[in-house]
């Protein structure tokens, strides 16, 4: 659309060249874009969702990149994420979003963390349980951390959301939602787990949930991030 | 050594001057690097006296680069660290060699894996053993690979090795060694856990006692690695 509307009219006259170009102008100037990296179209729906709801003027696009995954604490993954992106794309327009999400067991000190996707391929939802139970302490968070960067000379924005909770026998629709884990993780606040929640009622309490919120609400107030 | 053997003698005659030159090349010719990415300086003492051993001309020198640690397949991190050594070491004299190691659960399917020095770190050598007691299955495998590139075009070359054992309840000098988790592995050949034996005997039987051999046979039969 942005493309389209640089591309100058053919065969016009002046005036109405210069009136077309002013409307132009408006309309670039008004359509903000935010380079999200993520392989998953699932997350990348769910966010321009969000911000259709919250902004008439961002879109989020997918950046198309092949970044390793990195190790390390979740902070640093998204710091370091961030950094992997703008060096390997030039001249973007618009700000680098990326986003981390982690399963962290208190008993294990906070893991498996960012590394939950690799335990729940090989041990399924009954074997984090499994693994839960090898401790006393059930207890868990669940943490998604958004990243935002301008370019490479600024400084790197991170927006936290975290929900407490306990790991459980796995219960509820096994497929709901984004995170494969959801039918073994009960937030405190709720007697249900992740999958037996609507997705209105999981948003509202979720660490995503929060973490767009967060996010949503440093857009709205800092609009040079776009400049 | 090297450094110094390049540089022109000043104010000798032509003769000695060529001889001293010839000498010079000899002696450059002979000493081939391999450049070592690893913050270990225990590592590279042990790889130098294993390397002394087999070879009178190659010299393990630490490659001091920051790289992020990588996610992923034992295989894939070592591939991923190779790529990314080279691309941060521009016109290095010698091939780059990496090493990662892994303790692999065979009820977690491989994991923790390269995982193991985070969970070491949160639950100690105990809560390794707790962890693996949530299944029926204690066995695992202890996993050293080293990936060996000539330059970036160029094929990486890895090195497996694998000692099967079992995750027991710990016991031995619990500082031995560089693992950490040496007093809660048990390799199904001896009685002793890693940590209840000399350094020789253990050296005979360890997944790095076994990727080492690898690396050395290979090295003995492809001196173009250095060309």
């Amino acid at each position: 659309m942005v493309k389209k509307a640089i591309k100058k009219p053919k065969s016009v006259k002046k005036g109405k060249q210069i009136k077309q170009k002013s409307r132009t102008t408006q309309k670039k100037s008004k359509t903000k874009i935010i380079n999200f990296v993520s392989g998953n179209k699932n997350k990348l729906r769910e966010l321009n969702d969000i911000f259709s709801e919250n902004f008439k003027d961002i879109v989020v696009k997918q950046l198309d990149i092949d970044l390793p995954e990195l190790q390390g604490l979740p902070e640093e993954i998204v710091r370091g994420k961030l950094k992997l992106a703008l060096e390997k794309s030039k001249n973007l327009k618009g700000p680098v979003l990326v986003e981390d999400t982690s399963l962290c067991f208190n008993a294990y000190g906070g893991l498996p963390g960012p590394y939950i996707k690799y335990f729940l391929k090989s041990i399924k939802q009954e074997g984090l349980y499994k693994m839960a139970c090898a401790f006393k302490d059930h207890s868990a968070y669940a943490q998604s951390i958004f990243g935002l960067q301008k370019n490479e000379k600024a400084e790197p924005h991170l927006f936290i959301g975290k929900t407490d909770g306990e790991i459980v026998s796995p219960r509820g629709q096994k497929n709901f939602g984004l995170s494969g884990w959801d039918p073994c993780f009960k937030p405190n606040c709720s007697k249900k787990t992740y999958a037996e929640m609507e997705e209105n009622e999981k948003n509202k309490i979720s660490h995503r949930g929060k973490s767009s919120k967060a996010l949503i609400d440093f857009l709205k107030k800092n609009d040079d991030i776009f400049q």
